[in-house]
């Protein structure tokens, strides 16, 4: 049973950004599953994927289909029960939903601050103009006026890391002795944020750097 | 076998504020055992506590003495495992210690800006002088140049809640269907400050009131 994943992409199709599609396949690594990836530019999601589905990621293996890396975490673990798990049960899924919320209201718009201009340029012409104008709107602003990489927003950033870099004195990974999901969500996070920003998001001796580097070595070549 | 736990304690001993201590109270509710606290000030826990002791909370029960709030969260479960579990498990102990860095390292700061000088002034005189002492130390300015309830900080304060406002969309706690020790971290640190700011410190619509809400009805008389 082949699975595909619908991985988001830039005018080179190479360039794979989106931090959610990381999340998802950072989880398909994890469970050491075979899959590929079908680069899809924003503006074919809905030609590539065939369906009315209008975000990544998006999974398809046998008849079944998923939207969104959580749910898709969650299939996989369901279906693939014997290979390490993503999931500490069904208390183990609450905590990665509550990770969830702390990356995605507070780790993401901090990083939006250091790329957003970048993913635009790195976007075909009509996947730019897709992006500006949605993010835009979303924003209240226009890309440029956003984007500053300036030493305050890398600090607030790093700042924001903070939570996790405390944590990380005393045990190893949000999973205790090895990466859970949880982990993979900021994992994949800030995946999105080192291919996105063009300079080291981490200060040398962050020991968040360290723990990023131990996942990003486990699914090397993902 | 009786359970004391060193409680911290203004000129008023009914006076409890200690976000540490709030948290080992809601572990030992949750576990529904019986206890009794001890009102103890700042300045006389090394004599109530009869060691070297300096911080509380501190527990002790037959022989047995635990120092720190996780410490005796952890103590608990091994002691009671038939009572409801505070932990999903090691990982959940894992989980539970990220939820601990992000509380202190977000919440308790924000929180700090709108009660340290009410706490000071709760106090016996001589603990006054040592609050301030160590307190101005720590913070590296007056307290009553830390603490201002402006609009802005409240504002703050419950923006920095928003990671768990956005997953109570999604589920009833932290640990799911029902509350773990790592939903009792953020409602010890909530009480201290509903405590000590002498305002509500909630938006009267805030799903996180509804949820603190629900905490404490369950531990109403503790």
């Amino acid at each position: 049973m082949s699975i595909k994943l619908y991985d988001l992409c830039g005018l080179d199709e190479s360039f794979r950004f989106s931090p959610t599609c990381w999340r998802a396949k950072a989880a398909l690594a994890h469970k050491g599953v075979d899959f590929e990836t079908i680069a899809t530019p924003f503006t074919k999601i809905k030609e590539h994927v065939a369906t009315e589905q209008k975000t990544l990621p998006y999974l398809e293996s046998g008849g079944d289909k998923v939207v969104d890396s959580f749910a898709i975490a969650l299939y996989l673990e369901e279906k693939f029960p014997e290979k390490p798990k993503l999931f500490n049960g069904p208390e183990g899924v609450a905590a990665a939903k509550f990770v969830q919320s702390w990356t995605n209201t507070t780790l993401i718009p901090l990083i939006i601050k250091l790329v957003v201009k970048n993913i635009h340029d790195s976007l075909a012409a009509t996947d730019q103009a897709y992006f500006r104008k949605t993010r835009e709107n979303m924003l209240g602003a226009r890309l440029e006026d956003v984007q500053n990489a300036s030493q305050e927003n890398i600090e607030a950033f790093r700042e924001g890391l903070k939570p996790l870099r405390t944590m990380l004195a005393e045990q190893r990974f949000i999973g205790g002795k090895e990466p859970l999901y949880a982990d993979l969500i900021v994992y994949g996070t800030l995946k999105w944020a080192l291919k996105t920003a063009g300079f080291d998001i981490f200060a040398s001796d962050d020991p968040v750097k360290t723990w990023f580097e131990a996942i990003d070595q486990r699914y090397e070549g993902v």
